[in-house]
């Protein structure tokens, strides 16, 4: 059987060109014992995947050059030879960028069963949403009346962080750019404000102004300005969880940081890096939690959707424009 | 009675001017009811002063301009109207920079009885000292074995940071500039490396060759180029207590800060400011824990000592300098 595949010849520096990406095709091997061939249906990509394309390991190993990429996706079982797993299964796994994956079975997860779209499992019941929750749960300590600031609000992490957020905060503010995103923002009574043209000062004048006694906890996706402008507006004892600096992800130099870390000491603030996927035993606790939330219609999640496999390095370069609402995905 | 005190004028930019501190001399009046009278015998000058001298608020208010200074001090009774206090007790205070001073008994704390000199209580056993123990174990969580790495090292709450350090904690490295405070690390067991005419990178050098594991905690008193390398050298999951920014404290303009603290996500590190203030009432544990090894001579102090009243603004002004070794003290 034929399988199609998206691999990288070169670690870029700077932004990725799309011709960096070649899609190879290779003959699948018959299956060995406790393999499992699964058809993908839905891949995701995340801003994250930059950094295993940086050819440096960070927490995480980077991409094998001309090996097929790596990431999260949703398929069915099509061939088994894994006791667990038959034909029609529904499954998620890591083996994306790709049409059809070849697996250990042990490596493969079944689908929950709840009345959500299969794709949700990437998205808002994915790890997004898990980054979300743990962002703010695990890490930022989020109280009962906090007010939160999220950078990157409208995104498959944001959009949930704000929700949650509000669920359980006080005033709740969303940085975003596009016009469509901020109105989203406010029709989910997110207080929403535009970063789009404004140096670190000005941000900061206008996130005074959306909440003018500061924030107890920043969920920061963003980097730059962002930062600079939410620790101008920090309350004491806040928390700052960092989930990502997409802002920086394709700078080909150091840039400098924020000049104002003093304000950590003023107001006795935490800030703290963490990484989803060291907190994944509470995956089943998340899912408890949020999964009927989203069932039931309680929680919004939006996804931006390329088609078919020759889009997946096109989906991929747009989280860098910010061109996605919510989770971006591509169906195969 | 006449007392004299140091008042500043202007709230300064930049490195306060030496003229800025201004000698004024009063009258006292007749003590009032529960009122003490002080004559001052050691006075404490200590880097978060500047903070006082901006005219802005802090997470303190600022100096008030032609009033006497403020800061830590002890001193003996030489009349009292309150009831707790009698001539000759000797006591600790915040009505430092003068030399009478005169106050309602309830804001004074009687020395604690151990065998250590009573400027200890300025430094190893004052803020200081509670300051680097308050930073390791409240904020740091140090834990047996963790490798640290402190900046100013042997400076007031840093030569005491790297001690309390090294006897729990794994591999203990300390930076410093001048050839003596190097070498006075050194005979205290502690890696010295110093911080002169190097950049972030080479500084980064230099502590991956003191210590090639990395750190598990930093004990922040300087930023600048010492964060910045600290930041590369981190290990998974470390803290840093960030006590204070001693290099940018005269900075007329707002600096741009270290470009790597994706570093703090990479290794899912935590950075918190903190302000001693806010966990006086853990003081009797400190001292019960630190007090008799100072008291034993376990735990050594240095003292830099300038003489007389007249010199309090320049031994305030050597802070900035790097030149005291340990605790700067002005004896009257």
């Amino acid at each position: 059987m034929q399988a199609r595949y998206f691999a990288i010849r070169d670690y870029p520096r700077g932004m990725p060109p799309r011709e960096l990406f070649e899609l190879h095709s290779q003959t699948l091997p018959e299956l060995g014992e406790d393999e499992v061939r699964i058809r993908n249906t839905w891949l995701s990509v995340d801003p994250y995947m930059r950094g295993r394309m940086s050819g440096m390991r960070t927490y995480i190993a980077p991409f094998e050059l001309d090996a097929p990429l790596e990431g999260a996706a949703i398929g069915e079982v099509i061939e088994s030879r894994h006791s667990r797993f038959k034909s029609g299964d529904k499954v998620r796994h890591m083996a994306g960028w790709r049409d059809i994956a070849q697996l250990k079975g042990d490596v493969l997860e079944p689908l929950p069963d709840m009345e959500v779209p299969e794709q949700a499992y990437l998205g808002v019941l994915g790890m997004p949403g898990m980054t979300a929750w743990t962002g703010l749960n695990r890490i930022a300590n989020l109280r009962e009346g906090d007010n939160v600031l999220v950078s990157a609000a409208s995104g498959a992490v944001g959009s949930l962080a704000v929700q949650l957020a509000k669920a359980t905060g006080g005033t709740v503010v969303g940085i975003a750019g596009a016009a469509d995103k901020l109105e989203w923002l406010e029709e989910h009574d997110i207080r929403a404000v535009s970063y789009r043209n404004k140096d670190a000062r000005q941000l900061s004048a206008d996130l005074e102004e959306a909440c003018p006694e500061g924030f107890d906890v920043y969920f920061e996706n963003v980097g730059g300005a962002c930062l600079e402008a939410a620790l101008n507006r920090l309350k004491v004892g806040a928390r700052i969880a960092v989930c990502g600096f997409i802002s920086r992800y394709n700078d080909e130099a150091q840039q400098q940081g924020p000049g104002n870390l003093s304000n950590l000491l003023i107001k006795r603030a935490r800030m703290q890096g963490f990484i989803v996927f060291d907190h994944w035993t509470e995956y089943p606790h998340f899912l408890e939690e949020v999964g009927p939330r989203v069932a039931q219609g309680e929680i919004d999640y939006e996804e931006t959707i390329e088609e078919g496999l020759e889009r997946t390095p096109d989906a991929f370069l747009k989280l860098f424009e910010g061109a996605n609402r919510g989770k971006m995905l591509v169906r195969l």
